[in-house]
């Protein structure tokens, strides 16, 4: 799968993702409303509203993208409706050709991952029968609990073709609070390196054996932008790990800060934009389009944001 | 909600949790088949079999325990059909009078950590109208993204008055890959004390305010019942927080090893056990009670884990 997210970058010569984190603050009046009418203002009615703002989007974006990432938890807080929403969010997206990186950031013991890692990544066994539940590409994983804790999506990405992108370093203000502690050596003297590097070792020790035609592994690390420097030394620390990039544009991180996510191949990063692009029409720069025009107004922020991180890629 | 726990371990005189974690191995024959006949053998069959399990397990036990544990995973796995039997679970819980302690191991940034906490302890907000989700009464949370990450979860715990459990010592083998690392202090020098120290000091810091009238904050620690010594020291640096212990039985935690992560009031910690309770009429010791049994084997199975407890926990 991870060459197949290469070949989509290759392809919309954009190597980035639209964060489909739908919040109902976002959701244009009109859309509400027709959603309400429908099935109340209930949280069928939200689910409805989620999932009709998401298809005019990803109608108006779909051709210039490789992938989306759906946050599963904007979904989860509207119960099984909005989970709903997600399910139907996802299959379209998968209908319309665009890869599906679930933001899920599961993690558990063993047979627990092994269960998130089969509804997710692969396929559930009732009886004699085979079922796919959220039929995902990618999935975010959470590495606190250590290898028995990722192998269980590891083997199950390997043997559906899927793959996972590992938490490193996240986006947000405390992300050092834990991932940035220095760890003593192994003989237990001397903070040297910060934990999120030993994480990264790891990710390139989980992805070593499973590495595609075009030199990435399918066991990838997300990397906040908001963090270039630390962005510099993981992308030296793995070197065919491809990163998932979360923070660009309304949580801080500027696309001139985003070059050294990139290998000299111009590939090895996809850059996140959420609410940038699905809330674009709530932003100065396009208020032009209004609400009725959220969706083109969308377009043209995936527009200036491929620009964007083109002009500074290099 | 801590205290209301603790009132119910007072009552029942039982520390412990029932993890109900279903798996489709551990379901009688019987049961499978009566599902399978009314639905199939699909998704929904799935779910069918495993509410009707849980329901039966429920009937026999909810008198002798103050709270159970389900594992997401297990029902997120087979789909919206498996969470549908999730939430028809804790709904019937909570009607027999049982606390839900799910086992989320949710963890994000801001907004998503909030949506998580919105969906799984708190209310949304749908137009004029409130609606909760998933209805539990705790949640486990992942630690990793640090504490804005961690912080939603509190407040909203707050505000609906429920509780969290933070994940701050796993149970399983690989566990201290991460977690056991030695950290510099804040000179920079010298690795001195394990990650896992400075999670529990931070689940210190997050309940300090949230102090309950038996002395019990209401954000908890998770701390496996596999690793007594580290359970003996964190007993010590968190002497206010109620610690969740897993790992009892069939992952190896004995309760001679668990005396310690009790506080000299006799509360502090409450133990889980899932296959050993569930699946009990799988093991040699209760196979007189047959598979159409196994409900009456996990009503022996607690009873006999309730006295192995008590007489170890002095």
């Amino acid at each position: 799968m991870i060459d197949i997210l290469i070949e989509k970058i290759k392809k919309t010569n954009a190597p980035i993702v639209v964060g489909l984190d739908p919040m109902l603050k976002f959701i244009p009046e009109h859309i509400l409303r027709n959603a309400f009418a429908e099935y109340g203002e209930t949280l069928a009615g939200a689910g409805e509203a989620i999932w009709r703002y998401n298809k005019a989007i990803i109608d108006h974006i779909y051709d210039l993208i490789p992938a989306v990432k759906p946050q599963i938890a904007m979904y989860e807080q509207f119960g099984l409706e909005g989970l709903k929403a997600f399910g139907k969010t996802t299959d379209y997206c998968k209908e319309k050709g665009l890869l599906v990186i679930a933001d899920i950031k599961r993690g558990d013991i063993g047979s627990s991952s092994e269960a998130y890692a089969i509804g997710h990544l692969g396929r559930a066994k009732v009886g004699d029968n085979i079922f796919s539940s959220f039929q995902e590409d990618f999935v975010t994983v959470n590495p606190y609990l250590g290898s028995d804790g990722i192998k269980p999506f590891v083997e199950i990405a390997k043997k559906e073709k899927k793959g996972l992108f590992v938490l490193v370093k996240t986006s947000n203000p405390s992300s050092g609070e834990f991932q940035d502690q220095l760890i003593a050596d192994s003989s237990g003297k001397s903070g040297g390196k910060p934990l999120y590097e030993l994480v990264a070792e790891k990710v390139v020790e989980w992805g070593i054996d499973h590495i595609g035609q075009y030199g990435y592994s399918y066991v990838g690390a997300v990397v906040g932008a908001t963090y270039p420097e630390q962005g510099k030394r993981l992308r030296e620390i793995m070197p065919k790990v491809f990163i998932l990039v979360p923070g660009y544009g309304a949580q801080g991180g500027k696309a001139a800060d985003l070059a050294h996510f990139f290998n000299q191949d111009g590939l090895g990063a996809v850059i996140n934009s959420s609410r940038g692009i699905i809330a674009a029409y709530q932003e100065e720069k396009y208020t032009r389009f209004g609400s009725e025009g959220f969706a083109e107004a969308s377009r043209a922020a995936v527009v200036d944001m491929i620009k964007d991180i083109q002009e500074y890629k290099g």
